[in-house]
């Protein structure tokens, strides 16, 4: 059989996925798999297993990552890496993660099963604690700082005692480290999290990118007084002035075309009574887009409107950056290879930005990095709800198998 | 002399002021003297030696109120009750309350000095926890509820110790109450609280009534969501669309001409992450004037903006009443005798709704009721920054002497 018309057995995988989520499975149908819990090592001792039946090397590095190898025919070629994490957020969904990995012990065992010979090494690797900040992939990419080592997670473990739970070495991060150069590529399948790909009718998503995030805190400060006693025409009302602002955000974030998204999502109202006219308001903006200029430019919009509203409501108005992350560029070469693939199966593929982090950010410091997404129901995500129709989670394994068959031969 | 041409002596009270501003004097030059403080019993016990000082008859009513009485022509006249409150708002300031006691105890003052003979008693009140809720007027007008005995005031006293400690005796409450037509009038001087008076240019307010106030609790609901994997258009922003409603309330509440006034003083996002679309915004919102009609005009006019809103926003929305005050219309025999006293002195008064509660609204329930205000500086109140001109202070006190004679000759 030629490897084009290779496919991966859908039935099997599907199959794992609902075994998988059984691990800390809740009554609403969805997992409660926090980084560091019990279940959360349940999973992973499963996963494991499942790559050893696959036929897979597995080693556990330092940083509580799990690696699946299989060797390729050059010997001195690095690794093309294939995979994603099954911790879940609490309360989550049975897909965010998982699918990813199991696709990727999917393919591994098509591979294995269909005797394709690669040229590279392949690696399957199930990253630990994406969910709480992209903690194992960071190790990886030597972006982790050791003070955050202290910090609780939400399953109420510090992530220095969930790495040692997980089998890793929390005094030995830096064996965990793999050098830029060091892998041939790392695909990624994940599910969308949106409504991009079901509005689109599209069946696959070729990722552009992991889209720039900047947040920004913005304080309108006016006058607290009486809400009786203080006649309208008199009033620097800090809330009045706030919702303004809000009310605008939409607009401008839209004005020009493109993709990107722009959210209030905090706001605190100072004093706070009912009956107390608002002195000052605080609350958050975030601007995401592939573009850090494109960010910028609405931003600007959305500075000038501040300063309006403070000026026409008596007001003052203070816009703090907090923090950026920069985007993380997707490789051409990669979603071209996602992209040939979806078209090879007869599938739509849409090219789309990753509103979201993931892993791949972190790859992509390393080595060219890609990620494909398969249609999330209604869009929703983090939810017990969460659901990938299984026509679609079948195609999206079968995309990235045929993708990694043609970036083995196009990878140096 | 003339009664029309007695004047109180203004150094004298001013004096007064300033002496009692001593007790639970604040760094900032305000008083922080809550109900049922120390410093609240201290400033209550002076009150009681300076009217002891102007010829009146002190008691302590059960309620912990403290009355100061001379006797008139007709033993068988009711009093015309004057006074106001001496406990403040935590780190208050000097003038709030504490004028309108200081200044009918001066009227009393001058009555004896100038050797005026009344018709009617004339009683000098000083309230027990007006800031609290007015529950020493409350006492006396037989409005208040025994369970709220148990609640603990700003001073960390229950009102129930609290009326112990100012010599009341809260077992025997019924005995400070009043019935309806037991008393000829009652009369209260006080700041504005607000920039009225200021802005007309006008040195006395003459009270036409106490605002009714209706309470809402609204709440826009859509769907949480991710603030980076969900679209703009896909989005059920609860934040924006009750962003758009708080910041149309002003208009609303002044398309029609009066002095009503409209807040919304306190409003939750949840879930409140900075990267989570809000699912969810309850606020307050409460509208005052003195004609309740009115005011339901102006809901139904919000009511009907938040529906459209909801509509346009893909979110949904409930408006539910929480509470209602009932306006208190002051009478106009008093009114009258306000604005006759000042135009006499040769001052401008202005009519004007009070928007904040005063004792003034449950002595309306007993008898003919009414308030005069001086200017507040900068309409600033509840604040160590809250301040009275010494000329509006003195003129405010000659128009309250003035009043008092000429109700004592209108009034039953």
């Amino acid at each position: 059989m030629h490897e084009s018309n290779v496919r991966v057995r859908g039935e099997r995988l599907l199959a794992d996925l609902a075994a998988l989520a059984r691990i800390g499975a809740t009554p609403e149908g969805g997992v409660n798999r926090p980084a560091y819990s019990d279940a959360d090592l349940e999973a992973r001792q499963i996963v494991r297993a499942w790559m050893r039946d696959a036929g897979l090397a597995v080693r556990v590095d330092t940083a509580g990552n799990t690696f699946g190898r299989r060797e390729g025919a050059d010997s001195s070629a690095p690794p093309i890496v294939i995979g994603s994490h099954t911790d879940s957020v609490p309360q989550g969904g049975r897909f965010d993660g998982a699918l990813g990995v199991l696709a990727a012990i999917e393919v591994a065992r098509t591979v294995r099963d269909a005797g394709i010979r690669l040229t590279h090494p392949l690696e399957v690797v199930d990253f630990q604690n994406e969910e709480g900040g992209l903690v194992g992939s960071k190790i990886v990419a030597g972006r982790f700082e050791r003070d955050a080592l202290a910090l609780k997670a939400t399953s109420g473990r510090t992530i220095e005692a969930g790495i040692a739970l997980l089998g890793g070495d929390p005094s030995r991060l830096d064996d965990a480290r793999r050098l830029p150069g060091s892998i041939a590529g790392y695909l990624e399948l994940h599910i969308e999290q949106g409504r991009v790909l079901e509005r689109a009718g599209a069946d696959i998503g070729v990722v552009e990118g992991l889209v720039g995030i900047r947040y920004w805190e913005v304080t309108f400060t006016g006058v607290a007084s009486h809400a009786g006693t203080t006649p309208m025409a008199d009033r620097h009302d800090a809330l009045v002035a706030a919702a303004r602002l809000v009310s605008m955000v939409p607009a401008i974030v839209t004005s020009t075309p493109g993709r990107q998204v722009g959210t209030v999502g905090r706001l605190a109202v100072f004093p706070g009574g009912a009956n107390v006219i608002p002195g000052k308001v605080v609350l958050t903006l975030e601007l995401r887009d592939l573009d850090l200029a494109k960010v910028g430019e609405l931003f600007s919009a959305i500075e000038r409107e501040a300063h309006a509203i403070a000026a026409a409501t008596g007001t003052t108005v203070s816009l703090e950056p907090t923090h950026t992350n920069d985007p993380s560029p997707t490789d051409p070469i990669i979603q071209q290879a996602v992209a040939n693939a979806a078209r090879t199966l007869g599938l739509r593929s849409h090219a789309m930005p990753s509103g979201a982090g993931h892993d791949a950010q972190n790859m992509a410091t390393i080595g060219p990095a890609g990620m494909l997404f398969v249609p999330s129901v209604n869009g929703i995500s983090h939810s017990p709800l969460e659901r990938t129709e299984d026509h679609d989670v079948v195609n999206g394994v079968n995309v990235l198998l045929a993708a990694v068959l043609e970036l083995d031969r196009t990878l140096s």
